[in-house]
């Protein structure tokens, strides 16, 4: 834990009281003690730190020292993702959440399980810890929208609204090219489609191309989908420098 | 599993007989029949196809049809990394073997637990399997070499021998600047280093630099270390081209 993620339910008058999860964390992983000044973040918030001020067996109390607004992203990243197994979603919703990605969309593809689409990790409250988890190891505080989307040619036909200023990249291991610079060059949102394993068909491939998605390649190796996510927004983070 | 590892001690001829975990990956999950062709490659050597001739209850028995050389990699990768913990080093083993690296240099930092270099799967015989992994899923047959070194000073004054034809580069997130093209340019050999969960100490920074290593930043968020490691050789595999 980078950053301790602080809500706003976790507010009482001007001190944050927090128990569970983060204050086993703060406790017996960071050893913190009363008196420390911690780095927080208030979710969807500013940054900065607060005093311990109590530590009792089931929670821990903070009073904000300052807060200072978190930079500004040069590029909003949007990760359309074919549904993965739950084992699988918790990584990739945690490191997305770590990297700054805003929008989440997950969908269906002819090889994502139908099974997938009943695990209870799509209930927000039950996904949610995952998201949080993401931000606190990024020392983000910027909660990515999460939907889901059980048709494939519904979601980009009638539930996805495609735009201008967007860069719309779909990662493929038969892509000809990687990713260059000048394909995201004065956007202002990237939209990046990661497959299943076993990757889109070749129905999916047409039709995202088919509505302005360029195929890129991410790497020679075919890559686990909790990989191919990290990857792709690394590069993404490096070619727009 | 997207490509078969088969071994030379698999071999009984011309056949090839599996048992255990690819065995069951094989019968269970890819619901392979006799008589259907799979993906193979042997261990260290070249890729092609098989014949699967004969499926029991235990094992299965391939007979090769062809087999080419796998292509050359432009540039040999080696990484350093600090040791993580079991669960994470599992990862890193298998996402590393899947992406290409040639060695991978296990080493002790101030911030590794010094419990870890007693984990039984520091030994060859329990390690070996997540590579073998990350080979078959990375459709890759070349197995990195890993060695483990508990001391730090150690290992860059007497183990490790530096080169001439190699960019050094640590990735850390205090560094000035992400990665760029000059820096890997000509070069044959490329090692990163990525350091543990809480980063390298300054000690160990400075003597690394010292040494010759660049530091270079991979991204604006904290990642954990098996998501470290998979940003940065994408985004090595990204700049190579």
């Amino acid at each position: 834990m980078n950053l301790l993620i602080l809500k706003e339910n976790d507010r009482h008058n001007d001190l944050f009281k927090i128990s569970g999860d983060r204050f086993e964390h703060l406790k017996n992983i960071l050893n913190s003690k009363t008196g420390d000044t911690i780095e927080v973040g208030l979710l969807n918030g500013n940054c900065g730190t607060a005093k311990l001020v109590e530590l009792s067996e089931t929670n821990a109390v903070l009073k904000i020292l300052d807060l200072t607004s978190p930079e500004q992203q040069k590029i909003n990243i949007d990760l359309i993702c074919a549904l993965p197994r739950p084992q699988t979603l918790k990584k990739v919703l945690s490191s997305t959440a770590a990297m700054g990605v805003r929008n989440i969309y997950l969908i269906r593809s002819e090889k994502v399980e139908k099974s997938y689409f009943h695990s209870p990790l799509l209930k927000e409250e039950n996904y949610t810890k995952f998201l949080i988890e993401g931000l606190s190891q990024g020392k983000r505080t910027m909660l990515p929208k999460v939907s889901i989307h059980n048709r494939f040619k519904r979601f980009f036909e009638e539930e996805y609204k495609m735009n201008e200023d967007t860069a719309y990249l779909l990662a493929h291991p038969d892509g000809n090219s990687y990713l260059t610079k000048q394909q995201i060059n004065n956007v202002k949102n990237i939209t990046l489609a990661v497959g299943p394993e076993g990757g889109w068909n070749d129905f999916e491939v047409e039709l995202m191309v088919s509505l302005g998605f360029t195929k890129i390649k991410i790497s020679e190796s075919i890559l686990r989908v909790e990989n191919a996510v990290v990857a792709v927004l690394a590069q993404v983070e490096l070619s727009i420098q």
